[in-house]
């Protein structure tokens, strides 16, 4: 893997413009807070663990500035800047624990001088990122298990290298099983409505020299019944504590596919995805984004204007339909009743 | 319904150019033949019952300038007009269909006067037109008895007006069932790749005073499991004698959601679209289409531009997923378990 969505660069944050993608590569070189929280909001960082990252370079990077020489200053200052970086993307809930393990961080140690508390928020937001990459080779590893020499997987969305600081979940499964030797085929569901799959997890598996097919959302039924899908794997938003999940739009429309066709259906996320104060999906609110994403795309129309739309942003698939949890703690058999 | 598709006009075939919809309703007079092959080439008519239709008209628009004095002239005539209308669009059996009977009627006539036989290729043309007129109003009166007050519907594709002379066949149960006075909602799958229901089905239903809502295909499973769809209404290209049933790409994803979901699916088609010499539906042999439908979306690239792509035209529902077929003749139940 040599995709390094984000890090700390040059005194600054640097990312691959993600909006970009699949037609150029092209970093961004965020100098400021504001040119971070701009990237933020424009999506050209996305993916839950890259949000928890950006999250703690953000705060370094807001506080470059800070002349504060008291505590007192300083917490004002970092509560200026959280408070900003958390208005970019107000329902990303890793950018919210990204923010709090830093503003926790600056609070348990209120009583060292100013200069060390900054160095001390340096080294926790380098400790996300590095943690990230550890938890991510770690689920690889795990999952990798389950990929065997001439299978067909299928994906949806991006819960790769882009989602992450440079390995993903559910592609860090493939990365690692490429790394294994094993030889297989990657089917990856373009992902509507913002084609997260067809934009960038087609661009990072050939960018890393494995073998994808792209389709659209409604092929994967023909594709299953064809005897053409060995294995389904997805990443999560969110896990309850009875192990319900919640991920991009599209996967629960898998997970029923997967059980008619008798199709093992996994779920790779890290710990830190499950939700235990949440006892099932139920209990997840589904956020509805704009109906333009629906009737529009890249500024075309494709809909009439005033149609009605239903755009939820994800949606909920029961444990029950869920082979197993792949999590870096190793894999957690859900319902074996498709294997 | 004021929606006329494609009709006889001023000496030539007057059509909706469906490329237009749903920014624009133009109309466009084909005066001569290669006009209309460049309509049917470009998609500005499609949908199989229209294609037949196509096929008549065009070869009445192609004959107008014939010269012939005897049969055997005019029978040379007939052939090229048949050959040329024939290879707008080489896999539409509809078009092929409307062009055989086209071509019957003029043998079963060849003794008699030319312009006695050209009369009648009219004449047989405008039968073709006004048949489907008929068979899709009785297959309306037929389906509208499934549909209740205060239903919630979902399809796919467009199986109404724009794929017919003017009524359709899945969208023409909802046509009857408005003419009844039934309040009911529908929900139209956008239908990549070419976006069918998005651009098509949401604005004849919008046009005819119809609730529509537009989802992406992949949220069509997290509707059904929230309990937001009563039940399904497809449109088919071609039935085998067991009943599976081909039909735009996607279609059997929602059946095998409906099975899921106890949702009755059901399937509206002409007598005609059954092809009794294809006993099963694993006998019908699935068509790619190009792969830039999957890599492009509404003319912009959204995918990398050598990505594999799986593109196939349509997908097989068996029977046993289908819950009854509604033809001209009658409600024919298939699998009665979800209702």
């Amino acid at each position: 893997m040599n995709i390094e969505t984000i890090k700390w660069y040059k005194g600054g944050v640097r990312l691959i413009d993600q909006t970009k993608l699949p037609l150029r590569l092209e970093y961004l070189h965020c100098r400021n807070i504001r040119s971070l929280w701009l990237a933020i909001k424009r999506l050209k960082v996305r993916g839950a663990p890259a949000l928890g990252i950006a999250a703690g370079l953000g705060v370094v990077l807001g506080l470059q500035r800070s002349k504060a020489k008291t505590f007192s200053r300083l917490e004002r200052d970092l509560s200026r800047v959280i408070d900003y970086l958390a208005s970019s993307r107000p329902t990303a809930v890793n950018l919210f624990w990204g923010l709090d393990r830093m503003r926790n961080t600056a609070q348990a140690n209120k009583h060292r001088p100013v200069a060390e508390i900054k160095r001390l928020l340096r080294q926790e937001a380098e400790k996300i990122l590095n943690e990230d990459k550890a938890v991510c080779r770690t689920m690889g590893r795990q999952g990798a298990k389950l990929v065997k020499d001439g299978d067909r997987v299928l994906t949806i969305c991006n819960a790769g290298a882009l989602a992450t600081a440079d390995f993903g979940t559910a592609l860090g499964v493939f990365y690692r099983a490429k790394e294994e030797g094993k030889r297989f085929k990657v089917f990856a569901c373009e992902t509507r409505p913002l084609l997260q799959g067809a934009r960038l997890t087609t661009w990072e598996l050939m960018h890393s020299g494995i073998d994808v097919t792209l389709i659209c959302d409604n092929m994967a039924a023909s594709l299953m019944s064809r005897g053409m899908v060995d294995k389904v794997f997805v990443g999560a938003d969110r896990i309850a504590a009875n192990g319900d999940t919640a991920n991009k739009i599209g996967t629960y429309n898998l997970a029923v596919l997967c059980h008619y066709h008798h199709i093992p259906f996994y779920v790779v996320a890290p710990v830190s995805t499950f939700d235990f104060r949440i006892k099932s999906g139920r209990q997840i609110p589904i956020e509805q984004r704009l109906p333009d994403e629906v009737r529009m795309f890249c500024g075309r129309r494709s809909a009439p204007p005033r149609v009605d739309v239903y755009n939820p942003a994800f949606d909920v698939t029961p444990h029950k339909l869920i082979t197993a949890i792949i999590t870096e703690s190793g894999i957690n058999l859900q319902n074996d009743s498709n294997l």
